[in-house]
């Protein structure tokens, strides 16, 4: 179960929450974004994963890995999920290190949208050398790229195993696709219960039980001006993965061109309650121009007591002896969000009883929906990137 | 050696460079700020450095870890410095898998300015009752906090060997203190490299030769308004705790209430290459809000080559073929600084030759001055943080 919560949120124009509504009712139709039927489509994808591993390596950048990461990342300390490694920066230093941590019989996952990334491809060639892969006898490569890509067809030129992302599934929303569906359940990960949980949600939302979402759209819409900055504060390390998967979608969505104007809403990651001695100080006296979504999960199923332990000259500290860890991070959440509040501070706090599966499920639709509604109040394409595609032009032009 | 480079950075008051160096003179020789002493007065600290450990535990957070751990994140894959595991977040979930993997005789450094920073003492209390602690017994701990502290008496009652930190040296400003000089030390790093590249820097900004300090300072001040986020745009993953470092030092000093006023500048971590297909499309189009400063190495120090190996119809990218690794991540950063150049962002370039102990030592000082520089031409106080008072005032009436 997850509960939402919304503080000093309040929307002036309710029509907008219609204009929102069905926005994402014709995307979903008109099939201009295809990640509002990865939830019911994807269970397919099981069927075909016939194959298993020791370990996992998954060769990819930006929405070709950040998704999955984060799911791994929330669960492997957790569950019994196998190792899973992620090459994705061209960086020889940190490289390098990992290389030498991998297994040459781990299943390698070989995964660009485009087929022709080219941090993704050159990090690949460097595996095949470091590895001495042969495609004809080793078979333990399996690659999720686009139908018809150049990496499709390499895939078929090698008669190597390879899934496809639907065409109209942009990287940031292709978690519940191949992507990250074909990775985890390879890893152990219970993907019909993440593809559960989204189900819920998207239904839920289409049948207008989940309208704080339309109302969190509405408002920040409205107040794109004013509160241009939207934090993501994550009470627990594990999520650090999950907020940056969320600021590739918010970030990567919503920070477009539209006509002359320049439009977007700038988010920021950051982790409680290691961020409380950090970038809350900003929050609490700095310019109010921003908005703090609270993410924290209540029961962590990893019972860890502070001792009763009196040490000398430290008794201030006695006040949380005997209470659970857990306890404390949540409660110092629930203080943060209270002061913030009381400085009327728009916030709003996002609740899981428990990390599990189906809540992560829920939790990653939520963060699509939201994007969308407040893409269509924009009048922007949420789903392309334009402007990232000079950067490589000028790449090329310095070999 | 290091180079700094600025595009789209033209101020329009000369005379702010002026008051804004005059008040870090005053600072420094007011003694307001203690950090500006530390390059010269911390070596004395090596003298007392007498003892040893396999591997290292620091509990801490804030300012009690995060500069730490940005030099050993630096430093750790290419030098043989001794392991250092990081208790920061009363998380239960990622502290119990840590607990596991932490040895009872590592050198175990407590560190809180205060002396009674509630997440630090409490999980330090759990470490106490998982390893079965007897202070008279064991000694492989040590204390690094502030003079006369609760946790300064604490040491003194069990005998346990303390370092103090400046009272007017601040945790964000604290890693050339004993905070961050010591338990590095132990580890293997060579500090004295640190503090004489401190030194250099730190010397030729009070002797002028580093006035590119003073002009962006002065830039980020008079449009403090228009570009109210700035960025950090850290080419490699090492950097990436470097970058949390910087976040707190620019968020925490800069984020104050003036009289009524709220002032204060938003930082924003990046990595590259990996976010160059996240969030820099929002900066490419977005709101022009935003200040860009890229961070790269010229020289990794570790040659991967992209091997000049030929995939059928994946020719697209046979253009890095035969150079190396290195080269691509770092045409990435050019390419990238030279797009947003072309959009008139206002950007700067730090390109370390390579990544010494010197060169990070300089770039310390460079952020730290820089921040200061903009407290001054702000009025605030850049030392404290008053914000954060109210949430630890609700946290206790929580229990």
């Amino acid at each position: 179960m997850i509960k939402f919560l919304l503080e000093n949120i309040n929307i002036k124009d309710e029509n907008l929450i219609e204009k929102a509504f069905k926005g994402v009712i014709k995307e979903k139709e008109e099939k201009i974004a295809g990640y509002y039927d990865l939830p019911f489509t994807s269970k397919e994808l099981l069927r075909d994963i016939n194959f298993d591993a020791n370990e996992i390596v998954v060769i990819g950048i930006g929405g070709s890995s950040l998704g999955t990461k984060a799911i791994y990342s929330m669960f492997k300390d957790k569950f019994k999920i196998k190792k899973m490694h992620f090459l994705e920066n061209p960086d020889p230093i940190v490289l390098s290190r990992k290389l030498q941590n991998i297994k040459r019989d781990s299943l390698f996952f070989l995964v660009s949208k485009s087929g022709k990334t080219i941090e993704t491809i050159s990090i690949f060639k460097k595996v095949v050398e470091y590895f001495g892969f042969d495609f004809k006898r080793d078979k333990n490569l399996i690659v999720i790229t686009d139908k018809n890509s150049p990496l499709e067809k390499f895939a078929k030129y090698y008669d190597l195993k390879f899934f496809n992302v639907p065409s109209n599934v942009g990287g940031r929303f292709s978690v519940l696709s191949a992507v990250g569906i074909v990775p985890l359940s390879v890893a152990g990960v219970d993907v019909s219960e993440i593809l559960s949980g989204a189900r819920e949600m998207i239904d839920g939302f289409f049948a207008r039980k989940e309208d704080h979402i339309l109302k969190k759209a509405v408002f920040l819409y409205e107040n794109r001006e004013k509160y241009n900055v939207n934090v993501l504060f994550s009470y627990g390390d594990f999520f650090e993965d999950f907020n940056k998967w969320f600021v590739q979608l918010w970030g990567e969505s919503l920070g477009k061109k539209r006509d002359e104007e320049r439009v977007g809403l700038t988010p920021v990651s950051l982790i409680g309650s290691i961020d409380q001695h950090s970038f809350l100080q900003l929050i609490m006296e700095g310019k109010k121009d921003k908005t703090v979504t609270f993410l924290k999960v209540d029961n962590f199923g990893v019972n860890l007591k502070i001792p009763d332990i009196l040490l000398p000259y430290l008794e201030d500290t006695d006040f949380v002896n005997g209470t659970y860890l857990a306890e404390l991070i949540n409660k110092e959440c629930d203080a943060t969000y209270e002061a913030l509040k009381q400085q009327k501070v728009p916030v709003d706090m996002i609740e899981m009883k428990e990390l599990t599966y189906e809540n992560v499920g829920k939790l990653i639709i939520y963060f699509e929906l939201l994007t969308s509604l407040v893409g269509v109040l924009l009048g922007i394409n949420t789903y392309n990137q334009p402007g990232v595609e000079v950067g490589k032009k000028i790449l090329r032009s310095k070999y």
